[in-house]
C-alpha cells in the first residue's frame, strides 16, 4: 500500500480520470472505485492519501451525493479543486453510422447535458453509472444501434469511433472536481473556504448566519442547500467563501457562526481554480 | 381535447400517478408524458389545464430539472402541492426469489434512496427513466435475476411480486409534487409563496435580498440555488415563503426585491400541504 495513493470514482478514461491526471500529473499511484462512498471510505481510513471526485457542473449543478458525503465523513476535507471542460461525444463501435443509432447510454447528468441533441435525434436514453462505463458497455455490446456519450479519452480507451462531437446543450460546460484528504491542511496561499452550516429552524436563522459573513466583509461565492435526511423539509447549507483561515475577519465571523449555528464545519481552505 | 385534462410524467402506476389520483380524485381526464419538458409544454400551450410533477424528496433533495423548467417556462405557475409517502419495494416476476436477484432497475433517485439496502444485498444497479417504467421493463424482461424498485401500485400494474418492502434508507421518505397551470391564480387561503430570484453578482447581493424579507418579518422556509446555465458559477435562487400576495408586508418586500434583483418571478401562491 502506497501512502500517496490516489483514488477516483469511475473507470479509466472517465472525466474523473482526466481530472486526476491534470491535477496530479501522470507519475502517480492510483486506483478506481465504483462508488463515491468507497472513495470517502478509503480516504477517511488513510488507505489512500487523496480522493478526486466531481463536485459541480456549470450547467446541471451540484453532485449532491458528494455534498452529503462531505457532511457524513467528518474527517474528510477539501484540499484543492480543478475544472475540466466537458466536451461530450457520441461514440459507437467501428462501422456504426450515426443513422444506425437508436439508444444512447451515459451518466444521467451527461444525458441531461445533451438533452437537446438527444431529443432532436430522437434517441432512446439509457442512464448508466458513469460516462466511461457506458463507453465500455457499448464496446462490449458490439451493437451498431447503441452509442455512448462520453469524452474523447473514453473513445480511445474502449476502441470506439466518435460519430458526433460537442453535443452538449451549452458549449460552456465545465465540471469542477474536488480533491479530498483526511485532515484539514492549508497554507498562506489558500484563498477559498468551504463550509457546512446547520442553522436553527427559526425564522431568519439563515439571514442571521449570512449576516455574520456580510458584516465582516466576507464575500460568499456560493450557497447550496441540502435536505437533512431524517428530518423532512429541514436543510443544511454548503457555502464557498473568499478568504484564508488565518484572516482576522474570517476568525471573527467563524467565531460568531459557531455560536449562532447548530452545526458548523470548515470543509477546507484551498486554492480556487 | 378536454380543457380540464391533467398531464403527468411517467407511466401508469408511478408515484406521480399516485399523487395525481390523491390530489385530483379519480374522476379526471389524464395523459402521461415521457419527459418533464413535455408536461411543461402541454401546460404552457393550454393543451392541458394542469400538470403534476415531482419537485423534492425529503432525503435526496430537489428534482432540479423541474426547478430549471419553472425558470424557463415563464407562463407556468405552481397552484398546489401534495406529499406522497415513498415506500420502495423490491419486485420481480412471479417465482423469482430474493436470492435469484443480481440486478436492480429503478430511477436514479430511487436507487439513491435505497443505496444502503442495494449495497448490503450486493446488487448491481441499473438506472432507469422512472420507477414504474423500470417495473414495466422487468416484467417484459421476464428474467428471475432482475428486479425493479418501485411502489406497490406499480407491482399490481405490471404483475410483479413484491420480494421485500420498505427498503429505503430512511423510513421518513416523502416526495413533494407540485401542480402547475398556465396562469398565476391564488385566493385568500393561499399561504405559501414560491419565488425565483437572480441577484446581481456582487458581494452581499443575496444577503441584501434576504434582508428585504427579514425586515418585513417574512418567514423563509426554503432556499435552493441553481446554476445559470450559460454563465459558469453564477446562480439563480429558488425560495419558499410564508404568506399571501395580498399581505401588506409581502407587497412591500416584493417591491423592494424587484428593485434589488436582476430577475424576480413569483412562481405561485398556493396552500402549503
Amino acid at each position: 500500500m502506497s501512502i500517496e495513493k490516489i483514488v477516483y470514482q469511475g473507470d479509466p478514461g472517465s472525466y474523473s480520470y482526466e481530472a486526476m491526471l491534470e491535477f496530479f500529473g501522470d507519475n502517480i499511484t492510483f486506483e478506481n472505485k465504483d462508488f463515491f462512498p468507497d472513495v470517502f471510505e478509503d480516504v477517511s481510513k488513510g488507505n489512500a492519501k487523496y480522493g478526486i471526485i466531481p463536485f459541480e457542473n456549470s450547467t446541471t449543478g451540484g453532485v449532491y451525493e458528494v455534498f452529503d458525503l462531505l457532511n457524513t465523513y467528518e474527517n474528510c476535507y477539501i484540499v484543492g479543486e480543478i475544472c475540466v471542460e466537458i466536451n461530450h461525444n457520441l461514440m459507437s463501435i467501428k462501422d456504426a453510422k450515426i443513422q444506425d443509432i437508436t439508444t444512447v447510454y451515459s451518466h444521467p447528468q451527461a444525458l441531461d447535458q445533451c438533452k437537446q441533441y438527444i431529443r432532436k435525434m430522437n434517441f432512446h436514453e439509457m442512464p448508466y453509472r458513469n460516462t466511461a462505463t457506458s463507453a465500455k458497455a457499448v464496446s462490449e455490446m458490439n451493437n451498431k444501434s447503441c452509442a455512448a456519450i462520453a469524452n474523447k479519452m473514453a473513445a480511445n480507451f474502449y476502441n470506439l469511433e466518435i460519430l458526433d462531437s460537442k453535443i452538449n446543450n451549452y458549449i460552456n460546460n465545465i465540471t469542477k472536481f474536488i480533491i479530498i484528504t483526511n485532515n484539514l491542511t492549508f497554507d498562506k496561499n489558500s484563498n477559498k473556504i468551504s463550509l457546512i452550516l446547520i442553522t436553527s429552524h427559526s425564522p431568519g436563522a439563515l439571514y442571521e448566519a449570512l449576516g455574520c459573513l456580510a458584516k465582516n466583509n466576507i464575500n460568499m461565492m456560493k450557497l447550496e442547500s441540502r435536505p437533512i435526511k431524517n428530518i423532512p423539509w429541514q436543510y443544511s447549507f454548503y457555502l464557498d467563501l473568499e478568504g484564508n483561515l488565518e484572516d482576522e475577519n474570517i476568525k471573527k465571523a467563524f467565531n460568531e457562526l459557531s455560536i449562532t449555528c447548530k452545526k458548523f464545519k470548515v470543509l477546507g481552505n484551498y486554492i480556487a481554480y
